[in-house]
């Protein structure tokens, strides 16, 4: 017997933690994503030092590691990975020898759809999908208990679908995407454009330089009263909600689950997001409509159900 | 042992036809569909009236009726129907009472899919995305062999998604739903705005009277070599292959799946629609893509597929 570890990879912060046999995390911790403009091997070698960190020297059973990206059907590759720099790369197996444990490949999403079915705020539900908003948007289908992953392990890309003809651009190379609207970076570019407006705790906190602003400091300048940072809050609620009345149109779930950096302004976020929801869905008012709930699991969903995956399948 | 009968009610026609425990259509009749601000009953006398006229007096095993709107998850009830004047009515107990034989009820898009899966384009494939261009967009979903109706029953409205905001107005209340850009409605509605501009083939067909022109109109201008009507198929097949792009990037099916009348246009339909697919999916050069194919069964998907399902159910 050895320890669960878990490795959340996103866009911007590589999360890692000591997992049990019941989700809980014991240990974390994180360290900053190289840019998705380094060699790969950049991006491993913080995961491997994450790992290591949590590790404390003691034995490690398996290692499950959530990617913000495409993993294929086998998960041994990133297929594709907007905001990371793999492309193609047999991460599994180059992962595996460095650290010497079995590894498991999931998508940040998927993982975190299962730790949510299986420990949070969707335990006991047969049908939910679950929305991550982080730097992009993270997505996750559990349909009669199970994790849909796509034909191919490609579903739950929901962060791409458009929304805006001839929209934002976006990192993927197209225009519209759902989670140029509605994700952190949707936050930060809506409260930088009412940057030049005029002086706010939001100028303050990014001491005037607007390319300094984050989407924590967005949510510090809402909780702190600020009415730009709230006005960006509602704008992403609103796609929220919007973005979300496309899916259930389309999957009909039990539940929608909520989670992600962003979703820590709780109903600063959910509120807009159930107005826009409710007057968004088709036929709202003659179905019966799932409800939109946070994610209980906060950020280390999605490495608890990658270290959870991993026990699971290392036996 | 009696006929099963199969009655496909869209907008604007009611089609229903003799199905062969293989699948095959031995005999049909089509009547039009009574308008949506008619009482309920008017559309029910239609479909025994078109029933009766299928069956010749011989006996009936089974009736399936493939509805085009949102029927709830026992099969009883169409809760809500944008292009028809069923508004939670027990279609099924009153049909049953009328025809006095077992009815079953299902969305007309789900009914197409299951027959798709198991007779037509999709059989063989362990899932699968159908859409309808019909009067709106039709949806149906195939996954890990078995369709998915949904928690409720309402999965696969695919048409009413928000494609483009404040858009077009839809028969469902909201503004810019998908299948304002993409369905027979849009293909009329683009090739009327053409005819304003100056005599085409179009002029000619609807007598100069664009209220008059329908979507077949289209198709036939279409295929005489008539711009306008080139344009419009273009517009549509460009909106079909954005919005397949949205839903392969949530599903990830393995095929996808093109009926419905509009798709008698074939590749004048298809042509742009892959090129727009294929433009607009999230990291297609990096993923398996799957093939977009049109229906295999036509127009009589839905009524096959309810024939079938009211078959097994009864026995």
């Amino acid at each position: 017997m050895g320890r669960w570890i878990g490795v959340d990879v996103g866009g911007s912060k590589v999360l890692a933690g000591v997992v049990t046999g019941t989700g809980e995390v014991t240990r974390t911790a994180h360290r900053s994503t190289p840019g998705r403009l380094v060699a790969a091997e950049a991006v491993e070698d913080t995961i491997v030092d994450a790992v290591t960190a949590v590790a404390e020297g003691e034995p490690v059973a398996a290692v499950g590691v959530a990617a913000a990206g495409f993993v294929d059907s086998d998960g041994a590759r990133v297929v594709f990975a907007p905001h990371l720099p793999w492309r193609g790369e047999d991460v599994r197996s180059r992962l595996e020898q460095r650290l010497g444990t079995p590894v498991l490949l999931d998508n940040d999403a998927t993982c975190a759809a299962h730790a949510e079915a299986t420990y949070g705020a969707a335990r006991g539900a047969s049908s939910m999908l679950l929305v991550t908003l982080g730097t992009g948007i993270g997505g996750g289908l559990v349909l009669d208990g199970r994790v849909w992953r796509g034909e191919h392990g490609m579903a739950g890309e929901f962060g791409h679908m458009q929304v805006v003809p001839d929209g934002e651009p976006c990192e993927c190379g197209r225009r519209g995407c759902w989670e140029q609207y509605s994700s952190g970076n949707a936050l930060v570019r809506v409260a930088r454009a009412r940057l030049s407006v005029g002086p706010t705790v939001l100028t303050e906190l990014c001491d005037g330089d607007p390319d300094r602003l984050t989407g924590p400091m967005v949510t510090e300048a809402a909780a702190a009263g600020d009415l730009a940072a709230r006005a960006a809050f509602a704008s992403v609620g609103r796609w929220l909600g919007i973005g979300l009345a496309n899916l259930v149109a389309a999957f009909d779930p039990a539940l929608l689950v909520v989670g992600g950096g962003v979703a820590d302004a709780g109903e600063r976020l959910l509120t807009p997001a159930r107005e826009a929801f409710a007057g968004s869905l088709v036929g709202s008012g003659h179905r019966e409509v799932p409800l939109l709930v946070p994610a209980a699991l906060g950020r280390a969903a999605g490495l608890v159900g990658a270290a959870s995956l991993a026990g699971a399948a290392a036996g």
